[in-house]
């Protein structure tokens, strides 16, 4: 068990919001919610997945909705607060550990937020490793957690419970419309688990990871080496192109941001081009035509001076970038996984997936390496 | 207290199809489904609202969606009672008595079917006294009824629990929202209310008011009399137009059926036209452009030669109508209720309301005339 601390924070939030892969919401706003929780005195512990007694009841807590409308549209920070306490009400009984949905962007800290309110301690580990765009793409759901009673509740305190449905695809897709008239975001709390179904279905310590990744980063800006060769050292990833964003196309369309993006090549990459597909995270990287890195491997882009991650709902016309594969955790590639979050459930029938070499780097850290961000 | 029959029911879906105004689903398709259950020994019960007891549990019963999908995806006949379970688990306590939202075409009958499934009773009223396309359009939620907890539920069994909502216009946005996404339809159960405010909010008496309604077509159908001026008769109402539909323009938006139908003179009203425009109901009413019936009163559209009811998913090229109008229930024609069923509730800013002459006939029916069909 460790504390989180403001200077922890400031690394995760860099660190996710590269593993992000360009969604999970904004991680500078979740930043900001953590400290001034951290500010007013909170206490917020992280714990090892193992650390969690197998009967305790736990909750993934988080956001949802377009990060294009995350930054437009401010909450008041207590949506997944809120929708817990419907989700316990329905239950009839407490929530003891709260648990990322996503380590990507905000979502990565948001059930830090939600601990900081309630008193609860956050489970080091998510449900996917990256940000992935719809509900039903979490590890918990495709390893067999059931997805009700789910609840999402908004900024004017309204509340709805799902009480007992098909699929998480079914949640997804009520979820989904309901955010949507709730003005494009809400805060959910789901699914319901217990710490055994947790050891069981989560991507584990990657809270960790990603303070790790992001604690590289800082340390490369402190000593003026190259934040990009940080990133790729921390996470096992590779530089797949250096460009500069030339198009950005963008649109919202059933509470997702839909887009494409194109990179002109800088450096040793002049005169090649990257098309990027986005659907709230970038999706297919092909270089010249050719597809170079296919969900559910991370494509994450950074800024390429400073390896600041650009999220989709930031990514603009004349950005540096550089854009980084990372081999997917290896709960996300197994058969029963990529049925759910491989190239074809994202319309991509024709697109193969041929898993970036390595290994996940959070796949590799022991319960002794939760919460050490020593470099 | 009384008991509907099969002869009842025959005339209450008449009635019910006539006063619907052309929405409140498709009354033939609830008519089948309360005879199977008359057919399988069922009991139903109809007590008026004097007889429930002050503090007695109630909520109203129903489906929700546009007609058009009414009759092209049946349901399974057990959605409200879905919905009505999941609400009676969220609040921990059973409901007593049933009503409907809504008097107009299937959602007349649904609380019998629910009712039988459950073995409860049916209350003798309904929340409109004819059909209105949208949930805060009822007198419950007009006259302070509070909107949640409701739920709703699909021929899939999904159920979603609407648990604390700001208004009956946000419950509106979210359930039409997830009942778009169960396919178009969904059973509902809301509000909860007790006896007293069924008193005080319900428009009485309109079961009794429909098979009145019913049991005069059918009378007139019997003696070779006109059944549109046994209509007139049992409404209060008169006819508006006579005509010929010549033209039907109707698309489902947002989970609605809007459009807009053009009738072309018949017999007295040779040479003449009347325009008619529909969201799920028949709205308003203009004669060679001059407005002559506007919503909340009612414009009834029945077979120019049996009064059958036409209703908006089945109105099409050819058929021959007489254009009813009758008199709204008083409880829907306050200052109040105005607000929020007037014409400029459904966007006509500048249609002024002037009441059709006459009282509505349920507002005069005494409790001594529940379930009294005798004409």
């Amino acid at each position: 068990m460790w504390q989180v601390d403001a200077d922890i924070v400031e690394s995760i939030a860099i660190g996710a919001g590269i593993l992000g892969t360009g969604g999970g919401g904004n991680p500078y706003n979740g930043k900001l919610r953590v400290f001034r929780q951290l500010q007013a005195g909170a206490v917020i512990q992280v714990v090892d997945p193992d650390e969690v007694p197998n009967d305790a009841l736990c909750a993934s807590v988080g956001g949802m909705g377009a990060p294009t409308i995350g930054i437009e549209k401010m909450g008041r920070g207590d949506e997944s607060l809120t929708a817990l306490r419907a989700l316990e009400e329905h239950l009839g009984q407490r929530i003891a550990y709260l648990i990322s949905g996503e380590i990507g962007g905000g979502n990565a800290l948001a059930p830090m937020i939600t601990a900081a309110q309630a008193g609860l301690s956050v489970i080091d580990g998510d449900g996917m490793g990256r940000a992935f765009p719809e509900l039903q793409h979490c590890s918990y759901s495709i390893y067999g957690v059931r997805c009700t009673p789910a609840a999402v509740a908004d900024v004017k305190h309204n509340t709805v419970v799902f009480a007992d449905l098909q699929s998480t695809r079914t949640l997804e897709s009520f979820a989904r419309a309901v955010t949507v008239q709730m003005g494009g975001g809400s805060g959910y709390a789901f699914p319901v688990m217990t710490g055994t179904q947790v050891k069981e279905t989560a991507v584990r310590r990657t809270i960790t990871l990603a303070g790790r990744v992001g604690a590289a980063v800082r340390a490369a800006w402190a000593t003026h080496r190259d934040p990009v060769e940080a990133v790729i050292a921390e996470t096992g990833g590779c530089v797949l192109f250096r460009g500069k964003v030339s198009d950005v196309q963008r649109r919202m369309v059933a509470g997702f941001a839909r887009g494409h993006l194109v990179l002109e090549g800088l450096d040793e990459d002049r005169g090649h081009r990257l098309d990027i597909d986005v659907q709230n995270e970038y999706l297919i990287a092909r270089r010249d035509g050719e597809t170079i890195a296919v969900v559910p491997d991370l494509i994450c882009m950074v800024d390429l001076t400073t390896a600041a991650p650009i999220t989709t709902e930031v990514v603009r016309y004349g950005l540096r970038a550089a854009v980084i594969g990372i081999p997917a955790p290896a709960l996300m590639k197994s058969v029963r996984a990529l049925d759910v979050v491989g190239p074809a459930a994202f319309g991509y029938a024709d697109v193969v997936y041929r898993p970036l070499p390595g290994i996940y780097r959070g796949d590799e850290l022991t319960a002794a390496e939760t919460g050490a961000f020593e470099i």
